[in-house]
């Protein structure tokens, strides 16, 4: 099957058009049917064309001045729609232009482009933003809603589970991946009506391509013992955000530890293998790719700050839910739901 | 001053009667002054203090043969208040035999128990549970609620803000330490319509003992950059284990390349003093002392899993907030909460 090209927002992202444009070309290094339609600046993609020769006959450049910045408000830069490279990018997949969006410019006023211009699946409520976090098990856990949701009810909830299986489909190849919903405790009786309304109901759905397996709280969201974590928005936002932080105040005391003493320096340079084993663990370009799922068609958000091998990691991830036809497959679990009756409250 | 005597829980924890005496000898050798009332199996407390010359003198044991387990539901405990050695702790601070309780058994249990004998503060709406965090700064960082109250509104996270504040003076010496409240952004339409509008009071009231400096994210809890972080309690639970579980990560990982070849395993033991204060920042021991803010009485958790040095913290914390006076502090930092018209909703 030929896969449908990738639309690149080339102006989103902290390091620029020349970042963008290597991150699709090492990936085409390593499939090379993938296809871009390149928007943004066309002097400066042009420009970095230039060092990829195998891009530009697998390329089409389309040209805008427009960009949205960083640190504006989604609501203001959706009425740029039309004119931004990000706007185009997620009106070429409405347009059947292209297969799939990826962006790294400002998450809100991605997810606000995405939901207008491709509309939320029939049957679901909310799209929610799901990310790869890194794991002592062998694959990436899959994490959702990151905060396209704020508060959540257990149909959200319910929703976000298929959502999140689909997705880890793809990243562990598990037919049933092992999904949890994320609580203050793993007892029947913690958390919000909510969370507990939604655990019932999953408990209670066994033809979903999952298997429920209950509860989990944020300490072991990394353990590797589940591939997908669901959580409302809020609490997810605050969980991702606090694993990175304390990833970084962990290396951060170490590297102060390593360069307190002469000894420790001399111990820095022999293990050097070893901290170089840690950094490829928690170097987010490993796990890029943060996806909107629930939408009527793919969109991944690439780290802001992504270097070249993560921009090729996202648009790899792009590639995958296409292969895997996500969309179809979200809709097929979510009819099943339905069926059993779940959907209404 | 002489500092009332201290309730200690000897049944409670994972460790056993023997790690609690001996946490409260340690805490003894560093001020003599501390005096002890030993609550639970009397002949094990005998045994355990045969150890501790130094102890007899200063305590005295409160029999009782029931102990509250470990993942006992807190309904169900609260049955048996006036019969364990929780039960009994608590209730020596409300009649008056002690000023503080020091308790490391099942949280839920001892939460309920406090608030059933002690009673919330009068002006404040609900206790909350504050602990310390580590930080690349000088001092711990107090975070508040951390599960007592799953849902919380405007008006309460302002009292947690006061009330936090009041405990961070204690820790850090500052008069008016730096507060934020917990949020996933920190722009100002980011949050909850509670979050916003605790965020317009406090930047509103200027007569608080504290540094009101608007929102963080929970990427930034460890970063020392403020005293005080304020959240609703389901939230705080979140940060709370995921800052847990990504430490552990951490180090797990570190270990796991330390002891993937030979060059590491030498560099690992050249290095360990550097992995040693590693160990030292991160040890909970050395951040123990989760505290129930709010009540008309001292009443301090100590990690169920915290060895005697911890142990001896926590009896160190309920210490100080007693020296601190730390309720009349709050009493009247809730007063002029109360003055400024912001205690109505």
């Amino acid at each position: 099957m030929s896969l449908p090209r990738i639309a690149i927002d080339a102006m989103g992202g902290d390091e620029g058009v020349r970042t963008m444009i290597e991150g699709a070309a090492l990936a085409r290094r390593r499939h090379d049917r993938f296809k871009f339609l390149l928007v943004g600046d066309g002097t400066r993609i042009k420009a970095a064309l230039e060092t990829h020769p195998g891009m530009s006959g697998a390329s089409e450049i389309l040209h805008c001045d427009d960009v949205v910045a960083g640190d504006e408000l989604p609501s203001r830069a959706l009425r740029r729609a039309k004119t931004t490279s990000m706007g185009l990018a997620v009106d070429a997949v409405k347009r059947g232009e292209a297969g799939a969006a990826v962006s790294a410019g400002n998450t809100g006023a991605l997810m606000a482009m995405s939901k207008l211009a491709l509309r939320t699946m029939p049957g679901l409520d909310r799209p929610a933003l799901a990310a790869l976090l890194p794991t002592l098990g062998d694959n990436d856990v899959v994490m959702l809603d990151l905060g396209a949701n704020r508060e959540c009810d257990a149909r959200n909830l319910v929703q976000f589970a298929v959502m999140g299986a689909a997705y880890s489909r793809i990243v562990t190849g598990r037919e049933r991946p092992r999904v949890r919903l994320l609580n203050i405790g793993t007892e029947e009786n913690k958390g919000t009506e909510d969370i507990q309304a939604a655990y019932d109901q999953l408990r209670a759905a066994d033809n979903l391509a999952m298997n429920f397996e209950g509860y989990t709280e944020a300490d072991k969201i990394n353990r590797g013992e589940c591939d997908v974590v669901v959580c409302d928005g809020f609490s997810g936002n605050i969980a991702l955000k606090a694993i990175e932080g304390a990833a970084r105040f962990v290396t951060d005391l170490l590297r102060q530890a390593f360069t307190s003493s002469i000894r420790s320096k001399v111990g820095f340079l022999v293990s050097r293998p070893a901290t170089e084993l840690l950094k490829h663990h928690l170097d987010p370009n490993n796990h890029n790719g943060a996806v909107f799922l629930g939408l009527n068609g793919v969109v991944v958000k690439s780290h802001g700050s992504a270097n070249a091998k993560g921009v090729a990691n996202a648009v790899e991830v792009a590639a995958r839910l296409l292969e895997d036809d996500i969309t179809n497959r979200i809709a097929n679990d979510l009819g099943k739901i339905d069926t059993q009756g779940f959907n209404g409250k």
